[in-house]
């Protein structure tokens, strides 16, 4: 563990109060990493879990107790207009996002905002446009794309910009889960149009859409889909849900979102791409799995196995050549000086710590966070782009290009 | 190894006469599978490597010489006469196969064809016709597709007809290789069009889209597709070619097929289908994954690593349920009880040793070997919708339905 | 996250003091550990980090600091005397061990020693002697052997108590790591007999030779060993030192520890085993591996993949078996109900905060933490018979057989 | 596939006449090794299979038949006397080596000898003179440790000797079966002293004995050992064995021979070594894993994954370092430019082919073939020291240090 820097006591550090908004599966992820990123990397500001805001007052006191938030409050409204709250951060779903963000923005306040940034592409300008002006007055605003913060996805992505890879011809990407397998698992809101947006697409294709153009360094061009629903009735839930995790109860609804989504397409550079993401790939727990075949290198990374990268160099002789499985544990890779020795592995939740790092340093500095809400935007052009095509007999479907940031 | 039964000594046994056209890549490796079946499998009959052809007589010769061919011929019409010659195993590039067996076939010959049976659904249609109308007059034809004669793909397809995968759901199939990587390999046959129909796609791509099917054990009902000719210009061949490898001269032409082919698909159930078949994937040699997931359990399999079958049985309590690596290598698995004793592992050659073992089998019983022509019509089919789909803009294509045989 | 009980609110419930002493590698890992637990399980009590000693004034004032403790001693007798403290951690060297642990228990504290327990056997009796007459008085006393507390690790050992394995025939255990593989790392406290004990052996090898006993559910009855200094001097350290790494400076000394043990043995079942553990594996980090072999069954597990187990089940038939990976990660695997969802791994970390559950909670209940200080002791007895073997002549030396928890 | 040399055609090569002794497992492994071998390699002689010897002549004809020997002898002095065998191939158990060889030597045959050598240290060394004399009359012997002959093993080695691993620090090594975990598998010849010599020891240590020192490019110095048997009593067979299968029948008898062994050593260069050789490793099928780790780098090995070789580059810096999978099937690795293109691996019984081609190509070249008798010996005293180490309470054994051929 690096030691702290000699002329910075913790206790003089300026205070960057947060308040965050829902409290669910994300809400504990995001609270981990709030509560530890002070503790392990030394920063210019000192988070300060100020307050948690969610509608059923008990919950939330109780959420606000076990994850060590110092207050509670129950309209997000009345969060932001809480001196003590500097950032915002938003975990609800995705309905929500908008509305949130844009009066967080207009009420003076940093944003984290969880992926997908937005539920229509409509919004998701909105809020881009708003960050956008926003970040004139020295607001700054992210998204949430956790997976660009493992130590593995960040080194793959500092060996693309080397030119370990040259010309990049291939990515193939998956994002396999299985929890809806069984067609009794209960119709959660993450099953409903109106609340999730979308299903797999919006939730595990927003992820590796972002992913891939973050590795790649570019974005895509078009598209070309197909989505399906499998199972298209399911019984209400009933009871509380934690994480994934939901209990049936009588009565039964629609599916209104997608099951599953193939889709190919072709990045502006020309290289070609395979998508998949589903909940139906049956013993696929998290199998977010994404390869980049380039003229000279590829890289590999699977999360189930979130330490490692995969790596071929190609200009090496081919008979001492082959697949290399680094282990991400090094001191000198991203994040990693602030942890354990090589082999001591870190888990999911640290890229959450490593989110709250970048963006405590990116206010320090009065820089931009990435990824920004542009690239939230973008994404949500993939998306949008993926449903049209889908609806359009598979048509290749172009995507305005714009820029991202990596 | 299995004795020999008792009852059947090897010399009593009635010759199959093999007469074979080709003699390079495919053809050693045929020839490794004629020489080696009769010595390790107990056959009702005993295939003879009568006689091998080619047009250059030196090269010829030397080939029959060191593979164990009896005889040579040049002129594969002179091959059909010869009455030692019983079955005709076709080794040439694509755009020869339609002549070659239907001339077979009206000659009164078994004929094993190499995959893809032929470089147009036209000719495909052909000889489907033509092995069907032989097939009444004893006569049997077999397609090429070896990837089903592997133990471990022919264990996976027993556990899906045996129904443990229940409702499919998935099946994604890659197959990677990285030899066109290289923008200097010069221009071969297998780039030209006139010679071999297609590029990645009917070379590998006919493989999966036959393995994928083989083992879904049902068609697929459409398409939707993107190609890509990376490298549109290489060098011209010259000197000899061995394998996949060749040498450059001067001078340089066009290449007039595919690089790379990305596909998503519906098979006849509603299971989604995603396909990737090119040649510029760094790294990987021989990478024909596919992976299936079911309602009940879930397969996987890499050709590069063929002694092994990777299966989740869903139906397990999650405690302990898992992907198993099968090590496909025990006596009651497919093929093994010839072979060694567990852990003892198969190359790829084996596959050829036991499609003509399935081969001589059917013939000996008058029953109908599988692939039969009219499966390697569905492959055509199939392959053919991926260029009608990538031509007309990605757009999802129907395949007319037929039955596949497994 | 699981939600926390309606009935106990976090400030209800009655505190536990935790003092530290160290606040190197393992007070970092420690601290992280007490930090957590009490955000994502719901404990009886509320652990409080209230205070930390190290000897030099800034730097424990600065990892107070940094770390959370709410104060910060530079002598660890004023920390045992301090009322807010109920439990004392000891993070320091193994030579420390046993005078602190044996204070604090006089002092009426828990304890929580890192491992090894001790530098010698005798010390480690002291301890043990101590613990017992401690805990008739209510006070407990626990030993820090982490890796049981992997959510991977304890599932094999519910697997194998369930029976799953059978008589058990084979366990084959390694830890290998790389970092003294240079000549030139400098000569740290762990690499002198003084501070250290011994080398790989009390370091890596008392890890594993806990692991091996737990898994097994019985005591090890006799080894047989090798030791080797393979680079008997190294430059002097100089400047900080952190986690594992170091700085060399001018000078030389001695290597008085060993830099690698392999060792066999027998179970008391007679079960074979086979023991290393190294600092000179070049390229492995972190691998400590241990494969258990039993009639029935067998289990596979990997540090360096630590949310992984590979179960082997010798009752099904042939033709289906295989290794199968588990995904330690399901709700029902020990300790993940207060975590992620499925396939959302944890990291090296989460043992430290699942250690110090486990013994809350028992201090909670009035119950025997385990690992207890006799199971250090029995460690501590392997390791001495090590030692004792390698100096005679490799000759088979047998421990003084006594219980163990599990 | 290689092209044949023009200038030779196979008719024209001098014969290489094969008569073999034995008929079972290896029998049928190195038959399909003589049957290949000039089909795919283009050697100097042209190997014939000229006669098979077994004492039932009903079997011995059937497998002459079944595996393409011109003649069937019945007894081996028979074989000897034959003009047209030029070579014995000696495939009997390990109590009639030593006479065979012996007398095939003196009647100026060249022999090749399955593993191990002989059942004693005394067999081995008359053996090893008879050879070291036959040598000079231009006779050649070679003992059978076929894993030399596999490409990645062949790789490994030249990556050793070419200093790649630097200074050898650590070889560990198993051949981990699991055809003994059922009490009820028969009391077959393995099983008895008088015709195997020793169990797990002589069959898989000897293999792992030799492999391991083959890398390691020097012998062991010494060793200390553990051996058991695990289930003494067993039924007695019944009916025909094959492979390693057998059918029990009524009746027990006594099991004479080690089930298992551990043991540890050090190479003549300080290196440490552990070894393990068992048949109770339940769900190892086939597992000879051997890992060298060297001050500059490493290599792994699995027979179960026969083409692929693990390796890490220690001279790289650690951001991009890792364990590399190399799959050893390019067209400039060992053996390859014989085969197939890339990614189109080999099997186990390839080992043979490629022991069959280098004692073809050493008889034509007069060069004495490796690995000599005298390797053979000294692997033999190896094997006794364990034996002997184990006897006296483990006490270190060294070994009478002999220098190998690689």
């Amino acid at each position: 563990m690096a030691q702290p820097q000699a002329d910075a006591a913790e206790a003089d550090k300026p205070a960057l109060g947060v308040g965050m908004v829902g409290y669910a599966f994300m809400g504990a992820a995001h609270s981990q990493g709030w509560r530890t990123v002070g503790r392990v990397f030394d920063l210019p500001r000192r988070p300060v879990l100020a307050a948690i805001c969610g509608r059923d007052p008990g919950a939330v006191r109780a959420a606000a107790d076990r994850h060590g938030w110092a207050a509670a409050e129950t309209d997000w409204r009345a969060l932001l207009e809480r001196d003590d709250v500097d950032l915002v951060d938003i975990c609800t779903p995705g309905d929500s996002h908008a509305e949130i963000a844009l009066a967080a923005l207009a009420a003076g306040k940093h944003v984290l905002c969880e992926k997908p940034l937005a539920n229509t592409v409509e919004e998701a300008e909105a809020m881009t446009a708003a960050a956008e002006e926003a970040a004139r007055r020295g607001q700054l605003a992210m998204v949430g794309f956790n997976y660009r913060r493992l130590p593995a996805t960040a080194l793959a992505r500092s060996m693309v910009a080397e030119g370990r890879l040259g010309t990049l011809r291939h990515v193939r990407v998956t994002y396999l889960q299985d929890w809806l397998v069984d067609p009794e698992f209960p119709l959660t809101w993450r099953l409903r149009k109106e609340a999730a947006g979308s299903g797999a697409l919006g939730d595990l294709g927003a992820h590796i859409v972002d992913l891939a153009q973050y590795l790649a360094g570019e974005p895509l061009a078009g598209v070309s889909a197909l989505t399906e629903t499998f199972v298209r009735e399911r019984p209400l839930p009933g009871g509380p849900t934690s994480g994934l995790t939901a209990t049936a109860t009588a009565g039964a609804g629609q599916v209104t979102v997608d099951d599953a989504a193939v889709f190919t397409g072709r990045f502006t550079s020309g290289a070609l791409a395979s998508f998949e993401a589903t909940r139906y790939a049956t013993g696929r727990k998290n199998a977010l799995r994404i390869e980049l075949n380039g003229e000279r290198g590829s890289l590999a990374f699977d999360l189930e196995r979130l330490n490692e990268l995969a790596y071929h160099d190609g200009t090496e002789p081919g008979t001492h050549a082959g697949f290399r499985r680094i282990l991400v544990t090094e001191p000198d890779h991203p994040y990693l000086d602030a942890w354990w020795p090589p082999g001591h592995g870190l888990g999911y939740e640290h890229s959450f710590v490593h989110q709250a790092r970048d963006l405590v340093l990116a206010i320090a500095q009065g820089s931009r966070p990435r990824p920004s809400f542009a690239d939230g935007l973008q994404v949500q052009r993939v998306l949008a782009a993926v449903e049209e095509s889908a609806e359009k007999n598979s048509a290749y479907t172009p995507i305005a290009v714009s820029s991202i940031s990596v």
